[in-house]
């Protein structure tokens, strides 16, 4: 199977997408998909599901289709799903707890192992199977454990200083839920922002702009 | 000023940013500024600047830039910031609390109205100063209210069930943290969507193919 090297973010940003919806055809014991039947379910056309899956060697056969288990487990792969990287939340407000909470983080390649927070009416309580740590406490935790990546959940004025410190670490991949531009200050660090204000102005935006939307 | 009606989403999706940025320069009492420096604080080239913003009619002048309060306002216009949408949040677990808290959805467009839950042992209790009510209680509030948008907090299984009867009270906007893909069930909706677990399984795409991105 040969892979193209070269992939553009759009089609890294659809591999979740097939990944969660070759998963519920999985469970629903459903062994073949046709590129027409996946692409109606993706909501994009069958050569763009070939195209896609084509950046990473293809799989499907013509005639028969994509066999719903063996592409389900080569995009688990290409994610690098199994990897079990090692994470740790700093923020343990409203918005770190609901993340902690609500995801399912072995599922999706990680692992959190401590969470941290500033605030010491925080510290010694529980978040899920963890207990909240003190900020002061990173420099150790972080010495003692291999850590690939931080989960950001604090407000933006509170990063700078904590992202240099786990900088220093040598922790190099974010999940940040500012709105703080970590690339822009380490440019050799990979992150993947959420910035849910920005959504909700699209949405407006959206709202606004309804008649030439839709 | 003439305006594209034909804009690609993604420009519309740079809007916000541009509206951030252009909001922090302005509290620092930040008169103008040029494309080029508007186009290093965006990550972006300055001709990208001044395309996008053409899109919407220009306002820069030439060898003076653009003034940061003006540009602000005309993107705030843009992006339909001062309607005041009405909005219901429907599910107050811990993501659904957390939006509640965490989002000023005055400064980005909407006022949240009501909440609801279908744990009885939610109902009755604050969220802002909200009091969260029972999803039985829907059906008189949005016929007693007009109701622009629903956030969707709950979990995918539960979506089809909601949305048929917010759909039913006419509401077409939905800001949506659930897998469930309302567009493709009612297609004259508007939709954002916040894939959280997509997200973070590009990251982890990302840390895993590091050497090939960076």
């Amino acid at each position: 199977m040969s892979r193209n090297d070269n992939i553009s973010m759009s089609v890294i940003r659809r591999l979740p997408r097939y990944y969660r919806f070759l998963s519920e055809l999985n469970e629903q014991n459903i062994d073949k998909i046709s590129s027409t039947k996946l692409a109606e379910i993706m909501n994009v056309t069958a050569s763009q599901v070939r195209q896609d899956l084509n950046c990473f060697g293809g799989f499907g056969q013509q005639g028969y289709g994509y066999s719903v288990s063996q592409l389900k487990e080569e995009i688990q792969n290409i994610l690098g799903l199994n990897n079990n990287y090692k994470a740790i939340l700093i923020g343990a407000g409203n918005l770190g707890k609901a993340v902690a909470k609500h995801m399912n983080f072995e599922k999706l390649g990680f692992e959190l192992i401590a969470c941290f927070d500033c605030n010491e009416e925080k510290v010694g309580k529980k978040l899920n199977n963890l207990t909240i740590m003190h900020d002061s406490l990173l420099d150790e935790f972080c010495q003692n454990n291999k850590i690939n990546t931080a989960f950001l959940c604090i407000p933006r004025v509170c990063v700078e200083n904590v992202l240099d410190k786990l900088y220093g670490y040598g922790i190099k991949n974010y999940w940040n839920f500012s709105h703080y531009d970590i690339a822009r200050k380490y440019s050799d660090t990979l992150v993947e922002n959420v910035h849910l204000s920005d959504s909700l102005m699209t949405l407006c935006y959206k709202m606004n702009n309804r008649d030439k939307i839709l």
